[in-house]
């Protein structure tokens, strides 16, 4: 099977033109088929701010009512992804930016309340990954952006995790694809001790991830992003990483950087 | 040849929900191949308003800076053109959102600066529509979804005009389908007197768009409209309607609503 790579980035490479430019052109120059997932940094708090919109976080996801996902709607799937497409079709790579409306590419619902309203947040649905037409997409030579935004089917925009979208699209191209599932974060990996940068965890098992989690190392922020992680992997995709985004062709010719999940 | 619609809608509707929604019910039911362009409406300058960017339009053109842009392109390429592909979904038509910045889809060059700088404003340059990509989404039975936002190929978004847009796809598909452009607006056609909604120029031939023209009889406002509209016929576009956006379906199917323009 060929290699695919699925790179997630996140707030932290966004909100940096610099690293951002540097991480673009290291994503460029992969010459395998590729998928670059973005989540949204910043700006959309900062518009919300500036609009006066009041934002609540809730277990690290945003609590989306109708004017916040205008929001996110316009700084994810508009600016962001757009700014994304525009500098990587410069770097000669033939980018198409998506959302999950597009060519029903990610079907999500409407998170159902349980004990919290998180509003026009939407989980992802079972099989919900449009596979067929997003890999021929893939073979026609496009490197599909994907902004986290997705849609139910029946006209609603929903904000999605783009730690998930990008876990469900790992699994399911993996049985077409060797996956390989990079998150790329503001970190060296998965630290042992959060206060010390060069306490990166290098492989990770299921088991390790655990007896961690059991012993209170792992923080509380990364349980979602390593919840998604392993889910992936016992899914079909062969390899998963977590990583500084500067470190990302370090990982990819070497695999030694950040921390490298096994089951 | 195949049959091709091209159909352009602006603010007025994009305005009104329930307009709206009538619209892309009327697009929806179309099952020849089709491409919907839209414009911007009341929602960048009511943002720009908001977030105290100041905002100047010269010769109906807006001018674009840094912000502005940001703006554009967060609203229409982000805000709307979701809206209008989740909303096209839902009623069963497989919408794709673009700029021209995806897959290299439109290229436009920064307008020089002759008199005024218009700031961030792109025109088409020749051959800028990819027209072999977009034909083989159409074959795929893909609906694209143009907004008018456009790349240089460098790196820089650029907001450009979408009646041109339009008209720029409709020409550039000319040779593979006998391509319908419709302009829709809140008019019922091009009027002879601006004050009576009644006075709709059935057929307007070129000539006498230079007569009417020369009497002054053609509002300002229509007049970048209809150049780009006959320029398109000059160019190979086999048809080009300007109506009012509630009677689409009434001009496919007896082609006795609004404007026609012929050579």
């Amino acid at each position: 099977m060929n290699k695919l790579y699925i790179i997630k980035i996140g707030g932290n490479v966004l909100d940096d033109q610099e690293a951002l430019e540097q991480f673009l052109n290291d994503f460029a120059s992969i010459k395998s088929p590729k998928i670059l997932v973005h989540g949204g940094g910043k700006l959309a708090s900062e518009l919300a701010i500036k609009l006066d919109i009041e934002q609540s976080i809730v277990n690290g996801r945003r609590i989306t009512d109708a004017e916040t996902l205008k929001i996110t709607t316009m700084v994810y799937a508009g600016l962001i992804n757009k700014q994304l497409v525009a500098s990587l079709q410069a770097k000669k790579n033939n980018a198409l930016g998506l959302s999950g409306a597009d060519v029903n590419m990610i079907t999500a619902q409407k998170r159902t309340i349980v004990d919290i309203d998180y509003g026009f947040v939407g989980d992802l649905v079972e099989n919900g990954v449009n596979t067929d037409v997003l890999n021929s997409f893939i073979k026609q030579g496009i490197v599909p952006v994907f902004s986290a935004i997705t849609h139910d089917g029946k006209g609603q925009l929903l904000n999605t995790n783009a730690d998930t979208i990008a876990a469900a699209i790992a699994v399911a191209l993996s049985d077409r694809y060797h996956v390989e599932l990079i998150y790329c974060f503001e970190k060296k990996g998965v630290l042992k001790n959060i206060l010390d940068e060069n306490s990166v965890i290098k492989t990770m098992s299921q088991q390790v991830y655990v007896d961690f989690q059991n012993d209170g190392i792992i923080s509380e922020g990364m349980i979602p992003k390593l919840n998604n992680a392993f889910s992936a992997l016992q899914n079909g995709v062969q390899s998963v990483f977590i990583i500084h985004y500067s470190d990302l062709l370090k990982t990819l010719n070497t695999e030694h950087a950040g921390t490298k999940l096994t089951l």
